[in-house]
């Protein structure tokens, strides 16, 4: 549930050590390693191609074409922190552009992740400031009524709580929450070990329903083959 | 964070007299009491005019395509639960129509909220029984992947806990956690008590320039008048 | 494959037998009777509660902004038909009216299944001329470029064949193959004869889960419940 | 072009005479007798079925989530106007209530068009006050950010002047600028004396192919009729 | 109409010397070449800039959330065919990624067209496996509802055959009927012949209007010129 | 308001010197120097990163599906003018494609502003002819129905005027009136002096919440920090 007006200043962030052995797995294993959950709506997509973060939570919780609460966010960012941005109402407006990028990567921060409108996308390009956001907009903002920092919020249809992990790439956004950060690091790491052997059998032209035993559980699930 | 396979059966529901206090108002004024938050996104429609529920929730996470956690949480309602059915993808096939509507309502479930798709709505208007929903669709589903019953779960938008009071009329849904349901009932009846004193005196032609005081506000914001 | 510029003449329509066998029942029914298949995507909306038509298709493929192929189709029309209109781009417009209806009608069709919009929607409720469409729109259309009749349509994300039985309802619009409608209509009714059963032991309160003898496989799938 | 922060108190009117004589016209015809111009996007929904309304525009220019303007525009209403509400975002949120209604109708109003969200739908149903909008939400507003009054606007794709004549009914709304209002109703009269005998035209069976004599150019045009 | 649980195992597909002529042309050229039929919806996008495929149709109807069928369809895809994906619903989950792609381009396929999302978009970049999708998501699927390989599907709002040549790039995708091939074929390189020297005059700043003899007809058409 | 079939040929462009000064500037930057107002909707993308243009607006109205209005534009172009297509109804048809951008560019125009589809963005791109368009899409268009040229069009929800200065970028597309180019330059030109020094210190480290003096109107405002 959503408070306006609040501000906290101490939140607990995942283990650095466990942030740092996600992000080397990409966001669809990691969803996989926690069980298929986690990801944020596939509207959500990185301003340029390549474009990756690993990170802690900092939450900011918007008011439609108002961004104020971003500079309030600059404030309690630490090194490694990634901004995650939700807004009270669906809202496309141009929230962030480069002057909060210069200020927040000179707070440490990695990345944005926020559900509404980013600007000044060629300079954060060049800049290498990863930002994932629902639209690109040149629309400014006002500075007019209070949201909230480091709340849990919703964000493209998943809760993040301040100092989840979120793990941000070409396919999307995954949010692994603190307290699973290093049993699902590990479990990615086992998914991923598995991953060269089957890409490499699948090279060599043995079939997924052979490698993966489908044939019984497509006879049983009643699958005819025709001619 | 969304868990899936697994049900809780114990909740802690919202207090019924406050429940019941809250069933009195709109959906509007119940958001505004708790300081204009709560709302699911407004995609979600009754499927007839004038539907009304207030209860406490019963959560559900579907998988797309798949109504069989929707048999498992009938099993978890208690006289007075309204049903919130998120699911892991967008999804408007048709998970719910008048055969689960007479056994949730024959646990004493008073609605249901799901952010996915809900058929056989002549029958389901013939009943009254109140569905809130983003699609209307016939299409069927299977029961073939597990998702869960009473985990936190974000339905179109907005986290709902199980035991939360669920508060849904023709303006949209509003979420009240189970804790606060009390002091935002009495919120909104402090609300409410003030409407019809405004109404008496917007409809004899008071402004509400000078009812809300707003003149000097506007004039300091810069607004100007021109001929 | 969509040709332009032909009418085709003489087609083959669904038994008239079972399409009158195939009315009486829901387009969620006949859509589970024919293995959870033939619905034309959820946007399509009926005009006004409560319409309801069945009959065999004549479909007509238009042109964005342009009616005239309405035209063309109305001489093709027999009694009993509905017409199924297609457009080769997206497109609200409001290409049919109450006009239309008085023609089609005249002619003998039962109804009006449109991707696209449709207007003069109170004189059609008045006449109780039942249409679903994409869209309202009081937008008029030309009468410029050519379209075809009764050649194989894609409407609303389903394939249509002249002749098919269209059946529609406040869930939706269901396709049932010509050649199909007497078979899907026998399984219909053998589902709709279980119903009535399943409904009386829902209401007494059996739940699902015992009902549908569920409970073993949800276990052997990972279900775990929890207090 | 908008200019935020002014309120225009002046208005040139359309003559009442002829809003008088388009407001017995639908929004269709009217938009046919004006060259087939004038139209609101479709997404514009009336709050009720058989909604309907025609005025002098007052506009309105919000801001995302403020309904500030709306207060000050209450006050430049005069008996006859409808509201015409844009905004400089994609917004959902209600703007609008049944205190808003009561205060509007005050004023003489006779109805809105919102290019954002309404809410209190069942109170504006009972009260039988129009309301055209993109979406129905109890989400509520602040009053924090100028917008203006009475500067031509762009509502739902369409450009409207303040004191342009306004028809909304069931099947959209259509704008009529103020200096053609008188010929814009002549021309809708025109086209309506001529519909009823057209109508029982095509109920006698007369197919619009020859009442329209298209049989001639669908033939230039290159239609091939096949069996 | 689409069967599920069914795989046909012959297919006839179309001839390979009019597949490789079709795939010198772009999608625009060839759709304009069948006389502007035969393309998919545009929300169809390729994960690349650049990525092209031209191939014989092995089609797949996938279950949401379910890619089960994807691999049934891998044993049979032969050396130069083109995979066309379709959904019985609406859905965005990464139903394909590397590990399909190595497994597809081991059996000689040379693309993907999925109405459904795609993951992994990075390594299929790095390998040039190019993919037509409606979105990119990191979203996982199951293996667990049976759905068909080698039936006619609507994908993307265009009726696809098992062997009919889809031709994708940068443009679109377009389908080409088997049996329609080497007449497109010859159709689209007369197309082109014209193009050049059409492309020339233009440059040297000969108008359209001149060029396609536009003059008289906008005339006839009533257009006017003013000062 | 639209008027169909006309083109005026005497338009009065924008002060050439204001333009090449706007041309220096971003889109955002020119749109908060305009007071917040004047963009597109950001739906309007462009074909490829990095494209960039201002120009002279030539505006075109034109029918769904029917491009015969770009052709009559082409004739009234003039070295530095940009076209701002609109259409009657939402529609994302391929009306452009590297044929009229042969044309346009020969004509002098430096691109294309298109609430429509466009095509052949591969050769487009290698031309480096920038286009802002709603969709790409291979669909061919008609030459059938009248539109017009340099009338007042609405274009994704700004209103245009022909002459206008239109600049566009990775950011968006904003609209200058003719009559306050000048004035906005100077403007963006001031805003702009102002960044880099904010930019400097914000790398620094100081927070926008100093810089901007924002402490004081947050507490005033009712911000609260807690632990």
């Amino acid at each position: 549930m959503f408070e306006l007006g609040v501000v906290k200043r101490n939140i607990v962030r995942a283990d650095k050590a466990a942030v740092d052995q996600l992000s080397r797995f990409g966001s669809a294993t990691v969803h996989e390693a926690m069980g298929r959950v986690g990801l944020l709506k596939p509207y959500m997509r990185p301003i340029y191609a390549g474009a990756h973060a690993c990170g802690t939570a900092v939450t900011v919780l918007l008011q439609p074409g108002d961004n104020w609460m971003m500079h309030v966010a600059a404030e309690q960012l630490k090194p490694g922190d990634i901004v995650v941005a939700a807004c009270t109402a669906d809202n496309t407006d141009g929230f962030f552009g480069d002057l909060l990028a210069t200020s927040f990567r000179a707070r440490g921060a990695v990345g944005l992740v926020i559900d509404g409108g980013c600007r000044d996308v060629r300079d954060l390009t060049e800049m290498r400031f990863p930002v994932w956001s629902r639209a690109i907009s040149s629309k400014g903002t006002v500075k007019a009524t209070l949201g909230s920092v480091n709340i849990p919020v919703v964000c493209a249809g998943m809760s993040v709580n301040p100092g989840d992990v979120v793990l941000a790439d070409d396919d999307g956004v995954v949010v692994v929450p603190a307290a699973m950060a290093k049993k699902v690091a590990d479990a990615a790491a086992a998914r991923e070990a598995n991953e060269s052997d089957k890409r490499a059998k699948l090279a060599s032209g043995v079939l997924g329903l052979d490698m993966y035993k489908m044939r019984e559980p497509l006879e049983k699930a009643g699958l005819k083959y025709i001619d």
